[in-house]
């Protein structure tokens, strides 16, 4: 198929860190393959940044401090954002949108929470805005969620999103070490930031099961509606105890469609360290990569694997996205945006029916397992397995129950700590991943 | 965001088998959302069935006999082509998209060889030719390659895509079944037709990977172009020797971009049985799944895995198709048709670099090893492994190769079969997935 030649399609990009330097290279590189796939020529109008002075390797001429200015250039016709973070982002591509430029970006912090207003200005200007590259990097999730999947109904996603915590994780599962230690390490190697909260507290990830519910569950989800706990709080013990019991755990972005017994719908959106079994497919993935298992009515279970995070690969799924954004003011059309008609309301985490794992210093005394057995049963849990471990001093009790709502389980926890018998509740996490 | 409702969107569907039936009751029973998701109600225009008489649980009136009347009708946009093979389908769907009708097929045979003719028409009427559910059922593939990775340049596409073939294979390594039992075994279970030949031949595999390597290298790949082995002469021998080597056997459908030592690009289409490391991620892809692994300059290697076949997850993807057709049909703009600007040649299969494995039986006296090695030597292979097994009348060598251009390493076969000492090459069977 030949396509008619049109007039250049002008980009401009905000931001020159990793993905922007990967993103530059592969518009100069590939400029013949871009404009055969486009069915225009792909033109770089310039690139915003913040310090002149740093030599970037490109021509100067192409370098502005100005973004404001760059992305109302009548020769521009896509913007590309990855300067990251909410301001001045946000302010930036609602002009560019409202100025007629689609709009490629990976800002999943911005996204989380303001994909309604950029949506908004999107639709009214005609125009796209894509941003595939927000979720899990290289790999095609956004994508296949809004338009594969547009005729099923997703009952499920759940992922590993945030590549440092799986590092981590995974590390920590590999050679015993504990987490502080590998954190450091992380960071020496450049999977951990110099602050790294947002990683291992499970912002970014909470950020990402922001915007895979609301596109899964056709509903606004930001990233406040998301039940959120981070990774630093888990230690060797918790690892071991996975083990015993043929799991790991994974730092999980958890969306779920909940039908209550009289047909209500709800959404559940979380993110915690799980136990997963090493049998699911989730357990298998390590270090910095990432996977999101989508589950629908009709499609049943899909699994979606690859590089999460990255230059070149997050720069693959930013020109994904600008092509398709280019190929579009080329032949008209645009994407689908946002989808929000099916407003199911956010499930409160009590709500959600989830398994505990539960590990415990207990008195090594008879009766002890009876009393604590009897805290679950009193709530109307039902337990699926015990474990003692050690004896004297170092008794323990781990209990794995079956799923129940979490606001029964975390009440038992409570409970369970203030028994004379129970020296201390020493880890609660949560098993994914099984079907009872 | 909130789309002005605009005229219905007509859709009539052709064939009403497995994916047939549930299509129809899917556009029937999820009307509210896929009109939420296109913007404009999805009506059901007529379902065009060879006979008429058998009933089919809709309502009557929706039937005809007469698929070129159907596709035709004005109140028709999109036609959903499900009735398979090429004749009649090439001929409806030209026809429907000449009417300017959206067609959405999963017509795998039809599109490898024809994909040219009906993305001209297509082309030529302004609307969609979509085919998501030709390959690897559920699983989003073409998007993916077409859509998401329009900015990169993918180096190879390697994937399971026959459940039948797939079934056969992991039952045979489960269990230890032989050929002719496992396929007798997938006919009682409803994973082979009457006759398999398409399936354990390699000729469905074949014709996906035509497909594959057409959007992947942009550049027109048919059927004939791709090289194809089957399953049918596997060994109960041969699971043996794999898990001897820790690997297992999968038929593979195998895309490749080939860059010669001047720089010349080519392409490999290949399908055949091969040895893949148990590590490797196609290894544990069992039973009726289908996975497929693409691999890009910068998005890295990907994984996507899901149901491969079956009614309601290949429906799925025909449903997720429908949706997008029918938004532009509401909004305007159409997704990307064939692109073959590239036009890369392909490379025949005795150029091709691969591993073999070969099993022979042979005289069990001194010097045998010594003349096996001599052959492939004197032909520059170099040789990874050699192992002996048995003695005396069941005395065998598998020898395992680095890789070799496949013509040198066939007429080493040639070769051995004869030498004195070499009783029978009772085996050869190349190896993927190792980096060496």
């Amino acid at each position: 198929m030949t396509e008619k030649k049109a007039r250049p399609i002008g980009v401009a990009v905000l931001g020159m860190g990793n993905v922007g330097t990967e993103v530059v290279r592969i518009i100069t590189d590939n400029a013949n393959d871009l404009e055969a796939r486009v069915g225009a020529p792909v033109e770089l109008r310039g690139v915003a940044v913040r310090d002149l002075s740093k030599p970037r390797g490109i021509d100067p001429s192409l370098l502005t401090d100005k973004p404001e200015e760059l992305i109302t250039r009548d020769d521009v016709d896509i913007v590309v954002e990855l300067i990251g973070g909410i301001d001045p982002p946000r302010m930036l591509i609602r002009e560019a949108l409202q100025g007629g430029k689609s709009v490629v970006t990976a800002n999943k912090a911005l996204l989380a929470d303001y994909t309604g207003e950029l949506a908004t200005a999107a639709a009214g200007a005609k125009v796209d805005l894509y941003f595939e590259a927000a979720v899990a990097g290289a790999i095609p999730v956004i994508r296949p969620l809004m338009q594969s999947l547009a005729g099923d109904t997703v009952t499920r996603v759940a992922g590993i999103v945030n590549g440092t915590t799986n590092f981590i994780l995974s590390a920590m599962d590999a050679d015993g070490s504990d987490y502080a230690e590998t954190l450091a390490e992380a960071g020496r190697l450049g999977y951990a930031e110099a602050d790294p909260t947002a990683d291992v507290e499970g912002y970014d990830a909470a950020a990402k099961a922001a915007i895979l519910a609301s596109i899964a569950f056709h509903s606004r989800v930001t990233a406040l509606n998301v039940y959120r706990e981070g990774i630093s709080k888990i230690t060797t013990h918790d690892l071991e105890s996975a083990k015993a019991l043929d799991c790991t755990v994974k730092l999980l972005s958890i969306c779920e469609r909940i039908v209550d017994e009289d047909g209500t719908q709800r959404i559940s959106a979380r993110v915690y360290p799980a136990l997963v079994p090493l049998a699911h497919p989730l357990a298998s993935v390590n270090g910095a990569f990432n996977a999101v298992v989508v589950e629908a009515e009709n499609a049943g279970r899909l699994m979606f694997y690859g590089q999460g995070a990255g230059g070149a690969p997050t720069a693959s799924a930013v020109l994904g996205d600008m092509v398709m954004a280019a190929r579009n003011k080329v032949h008209g059309g645009r994407g689908p945006l946002e989808s929000t008609y099916a407003s199911l309301p956010i499930a409160p985490m009590g709500d959600v029916r989830t398994r505990y794992y539960v590990s415990m210093r207990v008195a090594d005394r008879p009766g002890v397992l009876s009393t604590v057995a009897g805290e679950f049963s009193s709530r109307n849990i039902s337990i699926s397995t015990v474990r003692q471990e050690g004896a004297g001093d170092d008794a323990r009790l781990v209990v794995v129950t079956h799923r129940a709502p979490d606001s029964a389980l975390s009440e038992t926890v409570a409970a369970l700590e203030k028994l004379e018998s129970v020296l201390s509740v020493s880890s609660v996490l949560r098993l994914e991943g099984t079907n009872d």
